[in-house]
């Protein structure tokens, strides 16, 4: 029997220690990104964005090379994805708003991949509902802004005739051997999740195969996805295309603390149709503290912002880098204590919030056209 | 480890008697076709088919249920399939040459899926020529008769939208355990391997997801296919769709004698476009023959016509079982010779395929016409 993986798509542990995340970096054989690439990057991109300063993408693979490709005029594309397995909440969002940075400062194309097939394979779910969350969820998903004539969103059970063509040449290169080391199956999984991994690797070349050349790619993704992308690493060179580049994210911290918030608990996340009262609210009343128990002990002692929600989610919505590390401060030597932490953090989120949900009207509107259309690629 | 199995799809002994069948369907746990349902088969048909008299469909699995729904006036329809991996021989044509009366004389639609996703998987093939050899087959399959108008091909590649989505739901009942224990596959087997038996299935319900009523499917195929439909039969009520039944056939002989005809070959098979020379010539030097090594034993011990590939492909196409007892007659008894049951032979299969590249030429120009189009089914 193999020893199960810390660190997989469908299991992962709640309790990682900012320490961890350079640890399993490293097992992963990925390469941590430092200051000289955040000033690689911000050359390049004319800003740094907050989640590259406090190191939420903290993580990457041939980033070096993309860039290098980038400068001498090859443009990569953008490749993320999302599980419809429920709502998202703010944590499921967030990443998002990196990638739009991305693709806004590159100005390259981005592939939305909605693992529907995934959801129905891992977990107990209908039909009816899946297809409810994939609706939603795309449409939270574009509301954050994307590029409408650069955005292209692929639904597995959609696009699965695309899919499918491509992903059993991936399928040849990997055995049942690898998938068990790197997920963790056992001969008691079924076989579409065996496969499965094969259907998220193709949208990492799809773009060559259309456009008939090599075309880099670079995926953004939350840590857990890397046994996916280090297959895909392993078999596309195999099939002629490049190896993806990457991107990689911590977990959102959840309201309630710890790796990555759940979707199943209302009160765990802060949702993304909560309204300004609710918001504050479960801030106040959930909102994991690094502050002291009383007033009086924050004064004194100060907080530990790092583990603190309010504090973890405001700085990544607060552009301004210098606003946040005053904030930084006054939060940790005890100037400010965390009521008025949560407040400006519950300001910031609906500041966002009413972006978002304002925002979706409009793609509602044009939800057809975001999706993956071959004949509209260039 | 599991013991292999004896029969799977992909490894199949080339030295099975006669009497082995009858053991490895009784394994497999079908049933034999015996006299009373060879009677009630000829009762509904009009007629029986010489492939039932002489037992080269020799067994089933609930084959009786799908006869009585039928005479209750429900229809089921036939599903079998080819894998393109090379040309076709006289041998693979030949059970579709069943297929095509079963079609006929119960006057029903019928599915031909062409997996060439799994060839791609199982072999060492490239895309083109599997390209090639998909089109190729289709018309020497539907040069068989079939008629147009109930006749759908499903090629997994072209079709594999359609048919993903429904495989997922087979592949969530089907463990890694399953198909190591019936396809006899390792962990070292490919993830696309693993997956595939899936695709293979969903034919046998397809017809009933898109009418959105429960039809019942009868697959005619070798007994090697066996493993894949026994699988489908404990999958498919779990989904709400009725157990296929199936009727099932032994290896057609190959020329040389053994158990399946090899593609890799050309002196192992009499080829489509052979011309008549050809076929005389092959039958001539390379058919294994069950009689006598001289002309004079032969007249006086007399030939073993059941092991003789030349008497079998002639029973196959002689309708008329009179006939076709007489001429074994004469042949086990050594009235007639070697050379001249090989003559018989080669005019029946020349008739034949005459038969086959004239309608070759009328089918080609319909190609299109045959293929699955769920916008087409009443």
């Amino acid at each position: 029997m193999t020893e199960k993986p810390g660190i997989t798509p469908w299991e992962v542990s709640n309790e990682l220690k900012e320490t961890d995340y350079d640890r399993i970096a490293n097992e992963f054989g990925a390469k941590l990104i430092d200051g000289q690439m955040i000033s690689r990057i911000k050359k390049i991109a004319g800003e740094v964005h907050p989640f590259l300063t406090h190191r939420i993408f903290f993580s990457h693979r041939d980033l070096d090379i993309a860039l290098d490709s980038y400068e001498k005029g090859n443009k990569f594309y953008l490749y993320t994805g999302r599980g419809p397995s429920g709502e998202m909440h703010l944590g499921h969002l967030l990443p998002f708003v990196f990638t739009k940075w991305l693709q806004d400062r590159f100005d390259v194309d981005l592939i939305v991949q909605i693992t529907d097939d995934e959801k129905y394979l891992f977990r107990d779910v209908n039909e009816r509902d899946l297809e409810k969350y994939t609706k939603q969820n795309i449409l939270d998903i574009l509301s954050v802004g994307f590029r409408p004539e650069k955005t292209h969103v692929l639904v597995d059970t959609h696009h699965s005739g695309l899919l499918y063509n491509q992903a059993i040449k991936v399928s040849k290169h990997i055995t049942a051997s690898s998938v068990k080391a790197v997920f963790g199956f056992s001969d008691s999984d079924n076989i579409g999740k065996y496969f499965f991994t094969s259907m998220q690797s193709v949208p990492a070349f799809i773009m060559s195969v259309l456009k008939g050349r090599n075309v880099r790619c670079m995926i953004p993704y939350a840590i857990d996805q890397d046994p996916h992308f280090k297959l895909s690493r392993d078999v596309l060179p195999k099939l002629g295309y490049y190896k993806p580049s990457s991107i990689i994210s911590k977990f959102i911290p959840s309201l309630k603390g710890g790796g990555k918030m759940s979707s199943s608990d209302r009160t765990t996340g802060i949702y993304l149709d909560d309204d300004p009262k609710t918001v504050r609210r479960k801030l106040m009343k959930y909102a994991f503290s690094g502050g002291r128990d009383t007033a009086e002990e924050q004064r004194k002692y100060g907080a530990n912002p790092d583990i603190d929600f309010a504090f973890n989610v405001y700085r990544m919505l607060e552009p301004d880098i210098g606003k946040t590390s005053r904030v930084y401060e006054d939060y940790r030597s005890g100037k400010m204590l965390s009521g008025e932490m949560k407040g400006l953090a519950a300001d910031m989120i609906n500041e966002f919030l009413a972006r978002i949900q304002s925002q979706r009207e409009i793609v509602e509107k044009d939800y057809d056209s975001y999706m993956f259309d071959p004949s509209k690629l260039q």
